[in-house]
């Protein structure tokens, strides 16, 4: 497996560098490894951080900007940040009206932001925190303790971000996360493993001619292993296992997301699919947005997150968004 | 190699009914093929018209929009579009200011083209043409005379776009369209092949340990096949073979493009390499445009794209534009 890097040792800082010439209006601070809005602190608003292993671009570092994330603190692939860089986003963003973690559910990440809130306080800043949690497929897994947060981190950190944009206060913005949180619920399926820079070769084996429905963004097991099967057929197992653990009473918002490898062409047909499996099941479509956002290196798959929607989940969704990754109204 | 498809005579009709639901505020006509702007014609605008073979997501579907296109025209992938759907995208989006046709050098394309713009004509459209062809790496290829348009396109898209929306009337729009197009000059490399639906494998053979230095973005052949590179080492090279070819006097825009299957975070670092190598050569670059926008389906590597900037077409790039593909402003 050819990697376009130059030393697995430095893909994270070289990532870095090449933000902080494509974005000026970020502050990337390669050493310390944290990617921050140019302008923050913004004054009385309420500042968002999140972060994780690196390998899911653009999640989280392409998050940044007005309407979304205020600080971002990639790890290295796979892994976990750590605290320090945590409590140096916090503190170079809060304007004083508080921080808002957003944290995926594995345990490295849930553990160093709990060390990292702390020490936060410790300097003043007020910390909540939101745990996402939403993919269905398994429960505990190689790295997590429960359920593992996958593509709705994206719904959490845009809608909290659209909330704090209009000067919510933490505990307003924090209660808002946390709803988005548990109306999210997200199924990944693989059709070819990912490759890390550190191992050089895929992390797991899937032979040809067989897909793995419920996979994690990290290569994690899923559910199972079937014959491939077509897009119809992955969009009707995929939508049913959302909708077996989230009944939507009205519209959704959904994310078809492409786990890296898999062409838009071919996504869009996936959407496509996903849609009429949806007006199948009498589940009104409120947005889609369709690509590549919460990404497991080079693996060819996708995922399906449906977000229950209400008229501020709407109008935070419609809320104008300007980051590298996410640019709308 | 698997494929998220249902059948390969579905894939490019597929992914128009996805792009429909994803984008309400384009008018997809699915059966006929085009992809317009759902407030076409805009009064008093000259529309631009781009089409090309599927395969190449976001191009060119996906940079429909304000500031950009008003129309696109898919064909089969990696094929060109045919004659009527081009004249059906003139008349659709003809406000009576003319349109102008943004074509990629590949012969099929350049043939459609004509023909459509004399058809649209016998129709009353005034039509004017703009090739790119702004490859480095072959003169002449399987689907070309002349060089490749690839990464290029992009540039006279955007640039050519935001002329148009500021109300220029066609001769000018179309005279800015040409100068992108002789003032920009790309250069690919591909570390995997890519896989049509057609063939449902590798389209080429590229052995481990090797890569392709000036692929085309349909894995027609480039220059030469070499041992593995590293990041820089490839940056190295392409930077200076586009630098061959176009001696800029000042700043550069420079888009550093994935070819679809190589991940965001091995992008990100290699544009830290280009932007290295091009401080070494003394080439200021004014912007920096990193990600997937002119792709070869699950292909991996990356090209590099340069354009020769000036204050109009720096402030014309940084003009508004709102498409699937592109948005910012």
């Amino acid at each position: 497996m050819k990697q376009l890097i130059n030393v697995p040792e430095t893909v994270v800082s070289d990532a870095l560098r090449g933000m902080a010439v494509a974005h000026p209006q970020l502050t990337v601070d390669v050493e310390n490894r944290i990617v921050v809005r140019g302008d923050a602190p913004v004054a009385g608003k309420v500042a968002l951080v999140s972060g994780g292993g690196s390998g899911h671009e653009p999640l989280h570092g392409g998050f940044v900007g007005p309407g979304m994330l205020d600080a971002a603190c990639p790890g290295e692939v796979f892994t976990s940040p750590v605290p320090d860089q945590m409590v140096r986003a916090a503190t170079a963003t809060d304007s004083g009206a508080g921080v808002l973690f957003v944290v995926k559910n594995y345990t490295g990440d849930v553990l160093n932001f709990d060390m990292a809130a702390e020490l936060a306080e410790d300097e003043g800043v007020q910390v909540a925190k939101v745990l996402v949690q939403d993919d269905v497929a398994v429960t505990d897994s190689s790295f997590t303790a429960g359920r593992r947060g996958v593509g709705g981190t994206l719904f959490v950190e845009k809608l909290a971000g659209a909330l704090a944009a209009e000067g919510a206060p933490l505990e307003r913005v924090a209660a808002l996360a946390r709803r988005v949180s548990e109306s999210v619920r997200s199924f990944g399926v693989a059709l070819s493993p990912c490759s890390t820079p550190a191992k050089g070769g895929p992390t797991f084996d899937l032979p040809a001619g067989e897909l793995e429905l419920g996979i994690g963004i990290h290569g994690e097991p899923g559910r199972e292993r079937r014959a491939m099967m077509t897009s119809g057929e992955i969009a009707d197992f995929t939508v049913d296992a959302v909708l077996a653990d989230l009944q939507p009473s009205g519209p959704v918002l959904a994310l078809v997301n492409g786990m890296g490898a898999t062409p838009l062409l071919e996504l869009y047909g996936f959407a496509a699919e996903v849609h009429r499996v949806l007006a199948e099941r009498a589940v009104p479509v409120a947005r889609t947005l369709v690509g590549d956002y919460v990404t497991s290196l080079d693996m060819a798959g996708a995922s399906v997150t449906l977000c229950a929607a209400d008229e501020e989940l709407l109008r935070l969704w419609d809320a104008p968004v300007r980051t590298p990754g996410l640019s709308w109204g």
